[in-house]
């Protein structure tokens, strides 16, 4: 195993292994070209147009982003078809925005009531047919979207305030937790199921029907259209206890150095400290993770606190605490967190940095 | 109470109360001026330049921050004394920008371990009398530093490294939690009692004793001779729950938008969904906290989950749920993650933008 951390630059620093990544995005897509599936990844995992760029190249049909922020970013960046798959609140400043960007591409926003249709299309004014939307229902997750039988009804809401409706979507986020995938993804299929029928007898033609997360992206039965992985370029910690992927196809990490043993208490099993924490890693953790974060190449070392700059790991009994300054790799929890920590991630290739990419659209939350 | 939210620009933004902030930055620097002890804010907590020229007006001796790359930012700004409150793991390079901020400011590191202290040492070279240390102690928080009793033990392996040993630290973290603030300030006395009488022993004149944390500052018996409090000057939902503020106080809020209304059963208690989440309040959720968040005008209001870009708020029980596009106001759980999620935040007073500061130090991780 190549235990060697490229570059001599201070730690933290976010590392994008290029050969993991490239394959990463080649994996998925063949997979979703395979089940005759489009692709849109979720571009709020990477924030980086060099990435995007691979994604599209692969054969993706656009991507999918957070905010409309982010959205200028990647159009400004050459990418041609944007979804803002969640529910804005349109009002003027942001209809303002919505327009320019539908110049440079094309543009659909998600929607989840008849209020949030008709606010945006009133902020659209004379342009409300340059933005398309689709209905978000709730298959299980839930946060936002209606009810899979009420998406009709907004559906008409929308295209009363002149609005092009072109689908449903959902996100199955209830698939992040050990056993839930499946569950995730035929709920999905259930929910677009119910979405359309009520779209069509609507009139509606409904041809877009978009889910997807990265556990459970693979798993459907069929109904979805469109899926929308995010997590799946790199992967992550949760990741890696879900089974979705492993150590050997993590294509993001943490540089991180150790500079502090720690012996809480005698007889407790050792401890160190790296020099990386919240604020680089993201203090995401899930009910059913094991820690805060993993090691790359320690898989049974686990990060048991952190804070801000520290990260304390306890170390495998029986294996000797690595030395001071030593440098390691930390796989983050939730790998979407740390890209929006830092200005710009090392891209290393063959134990070399070989390019450094700006995360373009960081901070961009609104 | 007014809640009229300041601004027209797109939410989510970090707002600061100018008249709050400049109340907390007064009432610490008059409380530990009354205690006879030395105030050094930790600047990790806003990371701007103008709110440390306020602390340093109103009295602070100097600054404390959490890496080399903060330090660089603040003596840019002009901070001439500065405490790099952890032990770090100086390599060459990271010796090399420690021998230029000694330059212009006076620099202080921390140091846990021998290792620690030669590392430092020998990066320094010829200006190892530049850079003075303070041993960190271990008072109960039990994430880095030494027992008490081993201080002197470290001191005198960083005197015979060459470097200037001024004193010791503790950071008695263990106070953020309910009824543990005066346990860790008498915990961090019996600490820096211990590590003073070892420094005394062994010949050091040890006069300095830092210790202080927002929740524990004011609860000490009068052994730290400094205090390095950072919360206090915005204060957040973490403070409101330990009792250490009230909402009256805060100085941060986040304003956000209500972007839809969810009812997740039928039965259930109102939700709503604001369009800020954790990449831009921060994810931390200590074990004894209500939710991921509050809201500033309503206490009973909780938020229950939080995604990415998205909060969802359990609304009080027989309060009408506030209409979609209505802006409130959220306090985070822990505030020193907002200003390293944004790259400018807004001064309100009297219910008006006075002015943009920019988070001179986000992102300065190492």
């Amino acid at each position: 195993m190549d235990t060697t951390i490229p570059g001599d630059e201070p730690t933290p620093s976010v590392q994008i292994d290029a050969d993991r990544l490239e394959a990463n995005i080649t994996a998925m897509a063949s997979a979703t070209r395979a089940r005759g599936v489009a692709l849109r990844p979720h571009a709020k995992t990477h924030k980086i147009a060099e990435i995007a760029a691979l994604q599209l190249a692969a054969g993706a049909v656009g991507l999918t982003v957070a905010t409309v922020g982010e959205a200028e970013v990647f159009a400004g960046a050459g990418v041609e078809d944007l979804f803002i798959a969640y529910p804005l609140w349109v009002d003027q400043a942001k209809g303002d925005r919505l327009r320019r960007l539908a110049s440079a591409a094309r543009i659909t926003v998600g929607v989840d009531s008849a209020e949030s249709a008709t606010a945006l299309a009133r902020s659209l004014g004379s342009a409300v047919g340059a933005v398309a939307v689709r209905v978000e229902v709730d298959s299980g997750h839930h946060r936002s979207g209606v009810a899979p039988g009420d998406a009709a009804t907004v559906a008409v809401a929308a295209a009363d305030a002149g609005l092009e409706v072109t689908g449903a979507f959902t996100f199955p986020g209830h698939s992040y937790a050990p056993g839930m995938p499946l569950t995730a993804a035929r709920d999905e299929d259930a929910a677009l199921g119910v979405a359309a029928a009520g779209l069509r007898a609507e009139g509606f033609a409904a041809a877009e029907l978009s889910g997807g997360s990265t556990p459970s992206a693979l798993m459907g039965g069929g109904t979805a259209t469109e899926l929308r992985p995010g997590v799946y370029v790199f992967g992550d910690a949760q990741q890696w206890e879900l089974g979705t992927t492993g150590p050997g196809d993590i294509a993001l990490t943490v540089a991180a150095t150790v500079v502090s043993h720690h012996r809480r208490t005698p007889g407790e099993p050792g401890h160190l400290l790296l020099d990386a924490g919240s604020k680089v890693l993201g203090s995401d953790r899930a009910a059913w993770a094991t820690g805060y974060g993993r090691l790359l190449e320690h898989p049974e070392a686990r990060i048991v606190a952190l804070s801000e700059h520290h990260a304390t790991v306890q170390w495998p009994a029986g294996e000797p605490l690595p030395a001071r300054g030593t440098r390691l790799r930390v796989v983050p929890n939730h790998v979407c967190l740390p890209v929006n920590l830092v200005d710009e991630v090392q891209v290393v290739r063959d134990g070399a940095v070989i390019d450094r990419w700006v995360v373009a659209a960081r901070g961009r939350n609104s």
